[in-house]
């Protein structure tokens, strides 16, 4: 028989014992539960990168338990929720801040949701700085475990959800039109994805402005598709449009972080 | 049947292939053992910064066999030892170099000690600056396979064992009082944990003096018990006085370092 | 029975979803495999970095799949290769760009390759940015689930497979002679390793000429022969001629970066 999983992304980083708390608190409830890591290098705070990350990760995971923290509120007024998908009844675990719905819209949406802020599983005393220890693992490993998610919390309606500001997809546009793209996420590698997947049917080229400053791109596949050090646009393999440079960083080359404004004009 | 645990706390970092190299080996010597990594950000060689982690891990460990190599000294006159607790009988094994009994503490103190420094276990050769490589994960993957302690060291007094030097809990202080508390570690997010557990009983803010800069500062459950970029004392998830910026950084809005001394006074 | 291991090393970092994302597609496609993390922090891009480390790792681990990935030219001209290992039945999975050879070598060298950019395991459309999740962790996994490697790609000579260039040896010198030695690699802690393996049989001290200060180096076994931040020349646990500051960094007090040259001369 296949071990449950319970995959596990956070904004904890690798430098305290915070993953590793989790683990073992998974461990002793549930010890058959196979943990699987998807990052715990998500930008401190930064509930919106966790939710692209884990938008971008849930589809590649087994069905299981899908834990995620990304959780500047914790122990203030936010929930603690979970939420059964309705397609392939995955079980999404997390503070609710809006770091869930994108990757339970991978899966059908929101078929239930469950407050487990007071759920019978959670270890006493809850330290309100830190939910992932005495809340979630402990639901999460319960879940994991089989115990039904009815017996882990209280049914909230799932519209009432806290949703992230949407930032809109950038249109496509005609060629040698201006379109305002918005930096999405920065990769390890200096990778830029932008807010425009599909953004010029037919285009080979663009021009990039940024901070005044005019760069021509070429649109190719792959980063290889351009000499060392040069720029290029592509889809990347979440499907986003994004620059990268063959063996460089994109990011530092073009001094771009989340959330800038560049303006394309394809060719 | 469960599988044995091994938890694994270290300050190898992740650039190196040092920690996958003792998972490896404890997987050739037994490899039914589950490996929980606690851990691997220690900052280097910081003896004291790994006590205080695997102090505040443990407990919510599993029983096992517990390996935690934060080991300057490693291949000099230090010795390497493996110590079975009062409690639980959990093993704990590393440098002996005081890493190890806070966390011993915590399961009654050391019941056995043993130097297994010139375990058979071992591989060979030893390389003088990889004990855990060569002498610290075989020896766990054999406890954790159910060999017994004895077999695989010499016993030695467990009052011999090196101690850090204490650095004293700040006293409890009336209102209006300075106390003098030490920064004793900076978390990932840049929360400030002080050698005060509980400083003034029914005090409701307090001024932090760092550097001749005097701040005032809230005291509260959680980060959101203040406004975003303010200041927070609050008792954290280890149960230690600390301070924190609501989505922010206290070390770095106070420009503090472990070791640092504040002066804290109560309102 | 013990579950099928399957190692992996990168460059992917640990900010990111590519490693979890990895683990996910192995879990997925062979879910009884074991998977160990080598290290996924080898620097971005650097196939020389990443060969070393694997070259060091792999003789620790249990024999299996090892899959690793540093691979710039992803999507490119390069091929996506498989290798069995002439000894021990290993198979390596990777980019052909020199990063499998080193660690093949250990094990009696190549014995049969194949090319699996179009194996039929792959995930479909396969991202031309991102074949450690599309093309090599699937086939990885099929490899673990017993799949033959015949069955997953086309044989390629093992003679045509990209080999780095050589960086040489330094050779060993008489006591006096001056000796030009490149840095391979530096470890998290900031110790230096260099080409020279043994480079002065029976010499105690030695002398490292940079960037035209000289420094009087002890010849050591390990860190603590020598005083609280002072230089030591020793062999490394790879068997490499190494210098190391106790308790400091002595890439840092020499200011040496990767492929730098520095004049060894032994006394």
């Amino acid at each position: 028989m296949t071990a449950p999983v319970v995959t596990f992304l956070s904004d904890y980083g690798y430098r305290d014992e915070f993953v590793g708390v989790c683990h073992a608190v998974i461990a002793r409830r549930c010890p058959a539960a196979r943990i699987i890591d998807l990052t715990h290098g998500v930008a401190r705070h930064d509930v919106r990168a966790g939710a692209l990350t884990l938008r971008a990760a849930l589809p590649y995971t087994p069905a299981g338990v899908h834990l995620a923290i990304v959780d500047p509120g914790v122990g203030g007024q936010r929930r603690a929720i979970a939420i059964a998908t309705r397609e392939e009844s995955r079980f999404l675990l997390g503070p609710d801040n809006g770091l869930l719905l994108g990757a339970a819209a991978a899966f059908g949406g929101v078929g239930e949701a469950f407050d487990i802020g007071a759920s019978s599983e959670a270890l006493t005393p809850v330290s309100p700085t830190f939910h992932g220890r005495d809340i979630f693992s402990p639901v999460a490993a319960a879940l994991a475990d089989g115990v039904k998610l009815q017996e882990l919390g209280e049914p909230i309606p799932a519209d009432g959800l806290v949703v992230l500001p949407d930032r809109g997809a950038a249109q496509a546009v005609g060629r040698g039109d201006p379109l305002a793209a918005r930096v999405l996420s920065i990769d390890g590698y200096g990778n830029v994805a932008l807010n425009a997947s599909t953004a010029c049917v037919g285009a080979a080229a663009l021009t990039v402005e940024t901070a005044g400053a005019h760069t021509d791109v070429a649109l190719g596949r792959t980063f290889a598709d351009v000499a060392v050090g040069e720029l290029l646009a592509y889809v990347d393999s979440r499907g986003t449009l994004a620059l990268a440079v063959n063996r460089g960083s994109a990011a530092e080359l073009l001094a771009l972080a989340v959330d800038d404004v560049v303006i394309l004009r394809f060719r």
